[in-house]
């Protein structure tokens, strides 16, 4: 079967113990997570852990299946990939030689990052967008000479009145 | 000793399992992570694991010290406050009244968050920034009906030429 790129969205209780239940589940099953990322909701009781990976349809509807048997796991949702804002965030450090910087600054202004820190011969950019703008940002600056990168995984929301209901 | 909160940079080997043990020296030991994520970095061979967590001195400098240990962890550092940009993204799916949409874009203005989707009466928004920033504006939506949030948890890079190393 064909394998592809999902996105899962999972409600946990905000207790010690929960990411690792959730992550041994797919290294049990040798399966490499792409990124994760794991934050509070509006409600400080309850965690939303996305994680993006990628396998065919049957290994995704297994992951759903078994994850929500997992004890503090409230809500697990296989997002529908048209319907889902996906977005990440990216730190990027890179060098620039003597007048470079003009050039890369253009580039920060079509991509709209920001620059949140400048030194004679280093720029800290950041930049937020979909994996594949952010993908697109790195190919752009690896010429330069990208020195440090931190992305924070994926976090996803339903588009319109769509809800991941913590009851289901 | 005085709990306060911190964050750790992990540099790892992009392999099944290793998000398993980092996590789970955490809940072994009682501690709650209190956000995380986990992203690849400039080299695909390599991903960043950052974590906010609460603790004392004698905490973190254990922890440091029982996550270099780990298989497949190349470096781990305990960030230094003062000179680390910390950065989170936030989505946020609010609801308005008729008549309530000009003051929500004032203070979306004000925050420089962004409109994502719009609905009749719902409003889907992004922001990113520090924590503190991120926790005024939930404070701030709060009244309008907040009806769905996640977030990506913090990313952190030091300022200036500081780089964590692969090497230590």
């Amino acid at each position: 079967m064909a394998s592809s790129k999902f996105i899962l969205s999972i409600l946990v209780n905000n207790e010690a113990g929960v990411l690792t239940r959730v992550s041994s589940l797919f290294s049990r099953r040798g399966f490499n997570i792409d990124s994760l990322s794991v934050g509070e909701t509006e409600n400080p009781l309850i965690s939303r852990i996305t994680i993006s990976a990628k396998g065919d349809e049957y290994t995704k509807e297994q992951l759903e299946k078994q994850l929500m048997k997992l004890h503090d796991v409230i809500t697990v949702e296989l997002m529908d990939m048209e319907n889902t804002v996906m977005r990440e965030l990216m730190m990027v450090k890179v060098k620039f030689k003597k007048g470079e910087l003009t050039e890369l600054m253009s580039a920060i202004s079509v991509f709209r990052a920001k620059v949140i820190d400048l030194a004679s011969n280093t720029a800290t950019l950041e930049l937020t967008g979909q994996s594949s703008k952010v993908d697109a940002f790195i190919e752009f600056l690896a010429p330069y000479g990208i020195i440090e990168l931190c992305r924070t995984g994926v976090t996803a929301i339903g588009r319109g009145d769509y809800i991941l209901k913590s009851e289901s």
